[in-house]
């Protein structure tokens, strides 16, 4: 932690400042340059980081110099985790040169219908099924999922085809439950900083999906991570699927250097859903390939067999057959920067 | 709902929309332009609300003529709403022309702290008491509140002092209990789309204080009171406290605007929390005298005796001493645009 | 400027580091913590605030300690700055307590128009009038305003009504001709980076109202600032006129904490213009009275007397009638908040 | 033009709307819903664009339905189009399965300089040169260019290396001289809406290389490349360069989605700028070969052979060796989506 003062801070403000760095167990070096007095803090980051320095007298700013984020950080594990999902001959690995092809429609609706769609995912190479069961709608009107019936169809039907499946969880009192249906827990968007659910979803040990809030900073989402990752499962797949920008022409907007940003501060594989990111299918395409070529460890796409019927998000779906022309192209480019299928 | 068809759509494309609107029990009026072809639909725009319309081949937008909160907008209710906050002779209105001072530490530390802080904002005209008790902190690793024994911290300081309450529920499973203390449930930011979270608290029936998440709309924010009122409680606050913006000198943007939006689109009275909103106490005093001037229901504001010391938010927490001064000066001002206190 | 090494700079990178330090004349004071080295530079900071130090191999981050805006900022200038507009017996002054009243057109349309608008906004208080006769308009096809002819149209206006003028340049070729005619310049938000623009009127040692641009931070309005009086212009009054935000339901995003900002950093006074920062006449005087009471300098507002007919920007301006009611409100507000009139 | 009115707007106001509608020379067709009245404008819409509609009584929302730039709408010109840059043997061609590859310094410093970088990263497949004469620096403290000594150095390397030229133009006045000395004329993102110069350039029907601005939607750019248009030259190539978002990480926020997006909208090639979006050369190659695979028309990156010795921009420039590993992975990835070379 490096803490600058306020030009003009007085003797007995720098003095009280040192005084509660060494109350912390911690050492201060003081710089004293023409204009600003600068102290640097020598010991565990951790002891002060939560420490309200900024409301000491005479400070101006606090900068840290280590990430908040311990365990997510590449810092401290600097081999690329690789997340398995699923088991015994249905594994899909994730990160460190494997690359997930999740897809599936937004909601269950019924067995018959996502039958169809994992049939055909499937066969144009996805390698996990998702499928909301709970949908945390913002119209308390709308569709809110088929509850414990829908987590029943998923599970049939990936063990069918062989995917590996995974769902969304919204209610801490649910969090046991689908954990014994699915083979990995999804964290939304608008969830990223329920810490309570965070906290239930990471003691299950299963492997979590966690897409970025729309608000969140990377940083933010690295921190939510943490929190997972504190609670018992380090088998945590990040996911960017665009927050809130300037441009309101897509539903949210894809911050591509995210892919870059987490691999070089994290351990932890990150993947790109642009479904959610545009909202738009004729703009899916061109964003999920290029995705692929940054380097992402995966694309999560929505596939919907008819999109004008669906109860949710049917709008940014793609169809089946624009799904399979997609993914083979995704493939070549993912080869490209040296991803292994 | 309007719907607009894309330059070209077919004959076939425009029978098909029609045929589906009708479907819904609803009309289909067109009218073709020189280059476009769009269709007004008549009847209860619920309907179709859901609907997946922009799947539809040919469909270029569908533009909806009607607020999809219904409970919370003005057009419904065009009576302002006055909120009451407590019981007996402790209870404080909000809206309608009554301000409500809420007022408080970031985090209940202790029994004798909120005592002395309760007494000093009292006395300086709060007529609200907050403090929190379960802390959605951002790091796995920060204090997290006292709980239930933080609850009955509030509880009997409120007493003591005459100031009705309110303290965050950030568990489903915590929300009868913070109801059997609490005289008003803060649902915080980073919450605000945790639809399972809104409808508990929705449930108890109880005043409810909103709080405008980072990335929301003002639409986003009223879809949110929308949902408690489906549940359970039409006695909604709303409460602004800055969202995300591309200048982070302050640690997030007031949209002061906000204020006149939603008292021309709801009923629901909306304060301030210009502490959150900057996290800079040098500028809370500027942002909250501006939110009294725009018309707000009320100001909330974090106060602490020892910043430096504080568990929570430290760096952001007024005095007691600055509060006195500020809510003197928040009054004058908000008296010029008729607020009674 | 302090410079924070990478974990794991080597004992040469480091010391590179120290010798480019030395070759700029400056001091490196270095303190090495338990992760981190981190180099304190001692002397005079413009020397190396423009050096590229973060391409030097091993600098993390480079933490500047001084603002870079030397002649804007309120340490080199304590004082608060009083700026002038007019001569004579038309003077109006902004800042240290005065408050700017301008009103007006968004363009000029003709010599009739303009004096109505003019009689009817100086009988409701205003003191400065404002008019485009260069306008920057998004569309090529849209009216751009009536050149010359509306700077005289402006100036016998002014005139005739006892009001200093301002009005916008937007060629460099065109300012000293603006400059004969007018008696403040405006920089438009889409020209607030627009360095030969600021240049040129700065030259002019003419008052200048600068405005924000859409994606400017605070720090880039004040460097923007720089600009002008290093050109030669110390009169130089900024002004909020919002933002681009992640809410488009107004126009643009009145960031309201710009004003308290401005007034920590810079000696320079800062109106705000709630007309092109919501763009909804509906929000404007709740916008104004927030900006008044926020301790703004002055407010700017568009006032159009049949603004059905206004040849730019018509649905964000107010009618006269409407302009009297909020400059009556305003003037409270502002008094309450220690501004004379 | 599609004209909601508002719920309760009286026969009067609706009578009114359609009368000025007609004024106009267009037709109105009333479509009167359950709640809302809604008219649709028949005829040609560029008379009723930019007319105040919204500042009639009675009017909620006019929604547009045909684009504002007419002459970069794809609509208008299915076909794309293919910009050529150059002359004689050295002519590189952007769009239409044509991929640029534009490289150089930030600023040009000296002829010894510029050789030697444009040497190399023609060898790594670079086909347009690039290095700034006159520099729009946020600091009026900062290198501000060599001015046409600069543009003499630029067009001789050009030439030695067979490489055309391109260079930014920031000032009306000196728009006649860049266009003597270099083949393609860049409009910077800061300078993306000053109308003034957009038309000087134009003029010039000289190819034309125009950067997104900071806080632009991509219909702003295509309104600004309308200007362009408008004013004389068809041939103009736009650079999406980063916008400001919410994440500060990284110097500007890119919007890989605009790519998709302008190709929809328009017939002008667009290409991706990851040094200017990024600022951060650890990830700019990721984020240049997203461009690639997004179907970008080309690559603009800035490339310097002693980054910590550069004039202007030096952090964010690419060694040239890490150019010619990167170059050789973008041709890769352009070639799976089609592009030749």
């Amino acid at each position: 932690m490096i803490i600058i003062l306020k030009n003009g801070a007085t003797e007995e403000q720098v003095a009280h400042v040192v005084e509660r760095i060494e109350a912390m167990g911690l050492q201060a070096h003081l710089s004293k340059g023409t204009y600003r007095t600068v102290i640097g803090v020598i010991g565990d980051e951790e002891k002060i980081r939560s420490a309200p320095l900024m409301a000491i007298p005479g400070v101006e700013e606090a900068v840290p110099v280590l990430p908040a984020f311990k365990l997510a950080s590449r810092e401290a594990h600097p081999q690329s985790t690789i997340v398995e999902v699923g088991s015994g001959k249905t594994i899909t690995k994730i990160g460190g040169g494997h690359f997930g092809m999740i897809a599936g429609p937004c909601a269950i609706e019924s067995a018959e219908r996502l039958d169809e769609i994992a049939g055909s995912i499937k066969a144009s190479g996805a390698n996990i099924l998702r499928g909301g069961a709970y949908k945390p709608r913002t119209s308390p009107y709308a569709f809110q999922g088929l509850g414990e019936e829908g987590l029943k169809i998923l599970r049939d039907v990936g063990r069918k085809h062989g995917l590996p499946t995974v769902t969304e969880a919204i209610d801490p009192r649910h969090v046991e439950l689908i954990a014994e249906y699915t083979d990995m827990i999804q964290l939304g968007a608008r969830n990223m900083q329920n810490f309570v659910l965070l906290t239930e979803v990471g003691k299950t040990g299963k492997p979590v999906l966690m897409k970025r809030g729309m608000a969140a900073t990377v940083k933010d989402l690295l921190m939510s991570a943490e929190y997972v990752i504190a609670s018992g499962s380090m088998q945590v797949v990040l996911c960017e699927r665009g927050i809130k920008g300037i441009d309101n022409a897509c539903r949210n907007m894809l911050d591509i250097a995210a892919v870059a940003q987490v691999q070089l501060m994290s351990h932890l594989p990150i993947i790109v859903d642009p479904s959610h990111a545009t909202g738009r299918p004729e703009i899916i395409p061109s964003c999920a390939l290029a995705a692929a070529a940054s380097g992402a460890d995966g694309i999560h796409i929505e596939v919907h067999n008819c999109p004008e019927d669906a109860m949710s998000d049917g709008p940014q779906a793609l169809l089946p057959e624009q799904y399979a022309t997609l993914a083979a192209q995704i493939r070549k480019v993912a080869a490209v920067v040296g991803k292994t299928f």
